[in-house]
């Protein structure tokens, strides 16, 4: 099938994307940036660009697909749901260690705390993504939230998600630029950053690694056809051909399914495109 | 009408947040740096983040939701794509005036070009620009293309465009980082950046203006119940109610309308979804 074959291709490209990030954060400070540690200095700063790109990007990254992996299709939508939120827990926990570990490092050192627009940004990022996995926890996980709010949220956690994650690469793409200029200044033994030395040219192409994983998974995760498709839809092709193994919980999955709201999207676009044929003509004329 | 209300007052946002931005970025080089020329110095630098401020983001974000005002739904989709197109190229033109602006004031003091994060990905987002103006013309303006190539390129064409406007907002925000790091440094008369004087709180808020211009962009480009009805159906129902008043340019346009391709996007999506659920059982379960 063309269109799976496609997925799993781009599904490589991301990983390999994002493993090489990861890969390559890792080489940085430890080859050039005295290592990992926990002792206020330079390694327990290191944890910041580490956990922020394995965390807050990788794992971030891959939650956000993890709806689309075709062969978690016959799993619960509760189960993908929790997995979907488990994954975005642990990218707030890491990147939460990965701030602790910044402010004590700025404490210890006397360098002022928030003062760059990488750092309004990225804790922008952090506060906005805080909230959106307590709201989508309070909505989407737990039974009580009406089906109106689920639907009438979607479109705008879908949004922010992607918002968030876009935001969270361009603070990491700040961050990169304020380091290599604060660490590559021109001094004794230190070739600066403007004249290219190898730490430069691997951490700039850090910087793409972790741009492509970004481009990739916002593909992925923009294409129509490779959504999940709706529970029960699923349920019933898979009875026309073989009984399906459905558990209780998969088949009480579905009241309270994404799924179900991602069909109530498809539809409102469908009516929002009459609905704005039915735009008052005058009200578009007066503004002319 | 409530979508219509709420359309204007983002669209009053952004327009609000995109203008405030292009003055905070005038006000910058004005009044802290040395203003504005073509002398290799400092003023011709300043050009490059003016242009890049005011053409390649506030004008491409406003090229981005152009189709999406509803006062333009009654314009030909023709008249539409070349206004789309007309300020995609104004913003092309500032953006090469705003890297000739940078690149003759690195030449002229002996500075490095292309050496940091912020130059590769801004280069290659002005080069996927190029190509992407470049393309769109070819397959959208020229009336060669056959419709299978129009409709089969407009989800890359409309993803491309996302990501680069995506793409030079981050790049923008890394400028801001550097130039603001390498003005601000610690220096006799000069207040470094770490203890945030007023030009280092002034511009990291225009950051933050450039930062919700372009989320409100994303948002307004986003949501389907804001995208331009096909145009056959706008002029049904126009002659449902008052006989419309069609000119030949209109009535030819539904030709080559981009309209069209979103009906064809939209329908593929309703068919990939059923060839979702068709997918091979077998092929997913091998991966589980």
């Amino acid at each position: 099938m063309e269109g799976y074959k496609r997925f799993l291709s781009f599904l490589a490209f991301s990983t390999v994307f994002g493993f090489a990030a990861v890969l390559f954060v890792l080489v940085w400070v430890l080859l050039w940036r005295e290592g990992l540690g926990w002792d206020g200095g330079a390694p327990e700063f290191n944890w910041h660009p580490v956990l922020a790109v394995s965390g807050f990007i990788f794992i971030q990254g891959i939650a956000i697909i993890v709806y689309r992996l075709p062969w978690t299709w016959r799993c619960s939508k509760r189960l993908m749901k929790c997995i979907h939120a488990g994954l975005n827990t642990v990218a707030f926990i890491l990147m939460s260690i990965s701030l602790v570990a910044v402010f004590d490092f700025h404490n210890a050192k006397n360098i002022p705390n928030m003062y760059s627009l990488h750092s309004w940004i990225g804790l922008a990022a952090v506060i906005l993504y805080s909230l959106q996995l307590f709201i989508g926890f309070l909505v989407y996980l737990l039974p009580f939230s009406p089906a109106f709010l689920r639907s009438a949220l979607l479109p705008v956690h879908t949004y922010s998600g992607i918002l968030i994650f876009g935001t969270v690469i361009a603070a990491a793409l700040m961050g990169i630029t304020e380091k290599l200029i604060f660490s590559l200044k021109a001094a004794s033994g230190i070739i600066p950053y403007s004249k290219s030395p190898p730490e430069a040219i691997f951490v700039n192409t850090l910087g793409v690694l972790i741009f492509l994983f970004g481009a990739f998974i916002f593909w992925m995760v923009t294409r129509p056809e490779w959504k999940r498709p709706p529970e029960q839809d699923f349920m019933t092709q898979q009875s026309a051909g073989k009984k399906p193994d459905v558990t209780e919980d998969e088949s009480t999955a579905t009241d309270h399914s994404m799924d179900d709201l991602s069909d109530v999207e498809l539809h409102s676009e469908m009516s929002a495109r009459k609905q704005n044929q039915k735009l008052d003509e005058a009200g578009q004329r007066s503004t002319m």
